[in-house]
């Protein structure tokens, strides 16, 4: 019997591959395990992965929905995939699944000026899109740190933020409205043209961030905003994390909003300055770094880093220094920007993801020292301080397990200490197949059980990505 | 068999109501109909309403839990309502229904100015929240005109915008968090308490303008914005629609974010002046006034309402004129805000609500001067301009049937115009009793079908204000 079924499941296999290649033409389906294997991850190291039955690259709308019917009749699963730049395994394959690459469909479909919108499909990579746009002197503000090649489908599907969240906000921010391919093939627009709409559920919202569990992504339409003008840079130095972790409260209560406000803790601050052979000139004992910019331009930008600066020296910073100078500034962003490089050079990295109330910083770096002391492994800690999305990041010996193992560990305690500081899971980076756990704690029964009906109103045969972000059962 | 079936209504009725008091004690259950019909019905003149069983006043979201699963039990409709300052009808009550009243959940739990966010209550009114955070030098964005009575909640579940949007966003824009009783009673707790996060679906957006669909909220974590500047003041006379309308999408393409834009057209200046015995100056063949505002203080304002100012004059304004005197800004607003009242000389007023893109408003305009021609009837058109939202007024005679099947007729069309110049059948006001054939329309039908399955999925018994926004079948 097990052999009859094994023999009728690879021949309906090979029958949807066969119907997949009709449909799509046969350079669009990869089967060639060698080439799958490259579709099967994204860069995760902790995320489990398995084994597509074949990858598809759709070149429109029509075809994604033919996609999704085909693996509907068939019964096979799909699973979604942008560029592969997520850090929670959302996008990882699941044996016998078909991956199904938006990349081809990246084309940027209209650009509006006079409405300060655009119409994207989800292949589209975020630095094309934002290069595109600026040349109508319009800004899309979501810049994940993987901008120069992560997708704005990718974006779309994990709610992405970056470093400029403490001013614009996240992907969703900027979304008017969606094309959606539903689990029975069908084409859902939702959302709107307009700035403002009320006009029924935010369905628009609803599939932003839900990991491509509800459908699939064809097309949307977001709002872009004015250019914003070249940024002045303020770096200030603190000889305790506390001091740092009180500027940046300060800078919320006073109502100040840069549009960047890093941190780094000492650990990211050494390593990036042994990898730059420089020293950030915040002095040996410095424990914390602040990074802050203003893009609001002349007279406003100096007052805004005026008053940034004030705070950080009335809060007892060591160094306080800011600059006009775009290059001078990019290079101090530098030190924060090769922060996972420089820690590549003692090994693997791991990072986390947690978002805090932006009062309990400190407490959060603190947290990790204490962790990094416990599973006697480096973590490093940076940060977007404005939003309170941490990125404590975690240095291991790929080749040893124990290592690994430790690493595993300090990876949940983050979250732990995360939660108790009254923050999320995730921050940014989803939930993925790595946190299904922390998000069924983070969210409570009811909460889960809510996530499950929604599942099971849009996605009855659980086709999409199923197994990711939280579990059926 | 028929009274029998009435007289088994009947008494299971009077054993809910009875229920109802011993859950809420008597004075929080109300019957008596001269009572209840003042909770029946919200200020859309053209939305049914039905005769509540009972009028339900719970104290504390335990009751509201209480009140839910006693109504789930008897098989009885729940309609939530805040202040009934609502425009389509959503709180309108059902025959038999329970008008679940939120007026007493009505504390300000907390206010945080240190991460820059407040916990609240569904009760408390829009004005009371305003001024309390403004004692920490905080700001709550969202101001619909009825903010002096309008409640946190009814604002939450129609999504409501305001004045501000142009810049701040409607209320969405400021949620994090959300309390929300299910159709079983239970309590879920969604969202959060930091400013970024993306642990599972966006459950607080999905109930943010479901318009008491999907369940009871009764308590919101909202986030604050810095207290602006007081605002500087711009108005701008046009001698055509048209030259006003090109000054709006000026604005946008050129990336200036006026903290308020309101347009007015020819009817409306007329209303208006007449009204308050006042010539605004902008001359007789005065076709469109536009009054913008800046609030971000000093040279800034001076700086963005200077290229405002040029705008509309590049654009062909006869009158532009800005002023930095609070009460003289305060006067200019006055003409925009009495519109309303100024029409009721004139008969009553059925304002409608449509949000365009931002580069169609004249002809939005347009249309409705058409549609005034073609029904007889004086339609006044003010609106945001800065986000496309216009809110034609028509004026007609209560006590003539035939005038008003006119108004009506004329709603309609003016719904059809903006849905032609790809616009939205509502920008703030909401779907309610008075627009789900509208909002059928706007979705089609694979948007009405997700709508249905969703709210089957959360309220599979039709519970909560059954037939409103969109029929289940």
């Amino acid at each position: 019997m097990r052999t009859l079924r094994a023999y009728d499941e690879a021949m309906s296999n090979e029958a949807l591959v066969t119907k997949l290649r009709d449909l799509l033409g046969k350079s669009a389906v990869l089967t060639d395990t060698d080439v799958t294997a490259s579709y099967a991850r994204d860069m995760m190291p902790l995320a489990p992965s398995g084994k597509p039955l074949a990858v598809v690259l759709p070149a429109n709308t029509e075809q994604v929905q033919a996609v999704v019917k085909a693996c509907a009749e068939a019964g096979v699963p799909i699973v979604p995939r942008g560029a592969g730049s997520g850090l929670s395994g959302a996008a990882n394959a699941i044996d016998g699944c078909v991956t199904l690459s938006l990349t081809k469909l990246n084309e940027i479909v209209e650009i509006d000026p006079g409405n300060r919108l655009a119409v994207v499909q989800p292949g589209v990579v975020n630095l094309d899109f934002r290069t595109a746009v600026e040349k109508h002197g319009l800004f899309y503000p979501p810049d994940p740190s993987s901008y120069d090649w992560c997708t704005i489908g990718g974006n779309l599907s994990t709610n992405a933020g970056g470093l400029c969240c403490v001013k614009y906000g996240v992907t969703t921010d900027s979304v008017l409205g969606l094309e959606v391919v539903l689990a029975d093939g069908s084409l859902l627009k939702t959302g709107r043209r307009t700035v403002k709409g009320v006009a029924g559920y935010d369905l628009a919202r609803l599939f932003v961030g839900s990991e491509g569990t509800l459908g699939v992504i064809t097309q949307a339409t977001v709002q872009l905003k004015p250019l914003p003008q070249a940024p002045a840079t303020l770096v200030a130095g603190f000889s305790t994390t506390e001091a740092a972790g009180e500027a940046v409260a300060r800078v919320v209560r006073e109502g100040l909003v840069p549009s960047l406000l890093e941190i780094m803790d000492a650990s990211s601050i050494k390593a990036s300055e042994t990898y730059l052979k420089t020293d950030l000139g915040a002095g040996s004992d410095c424990q914390a770094l602040l990074l802050g910019q203003s893009d609001a331009g002349g007279e406003v930008a100096r007052r805004e880093l005026a008053a940034l600066e004030q705070i950080c020296v009335d809060c007892g910073a060591d160094l306080a220094y800011t600059t006009e100078d775009l290059e001078e500034g990019r290079m101090l962003l530098q030190a924060r920007r090769v922060v996972l490089t420089a820690l590549e050079t003692y090994g693997l990295w791991l990072t986390d993801d947690v978002c805090v109330p932006r009062t309990r910083i400190a407490e959060l770096i603190r947290g990790c020292e204490k962790i990094s002391a416990e599973v006697g492994l480096r973590i490093a800690v940076v940060g977007h301080a404005g939003d309170g999305n941490m990125h404590p990041t975690i240095v291991y010996q790929p080749d040893d397990p124990d290592e690994f193992a430790r690493a595993q560990r300090a990876f949940d305690e983050i979250l732990e200490v995360g939660l108790s500081l009254g923050g999320t899971v995730t921050g940014e980076h989803g939930v993925g197949k790595i946190k299904r756990e922390w998000l069924a704690r983070e969210i409570g029964p009811v909460g889960l059980r809510v996530h499950r009906q929604i599942k099971q109103a849009l996605d009855p045969e659980n086709l999409f990505n199923p197994g990711s972000m939280f579990s059926m059962t």
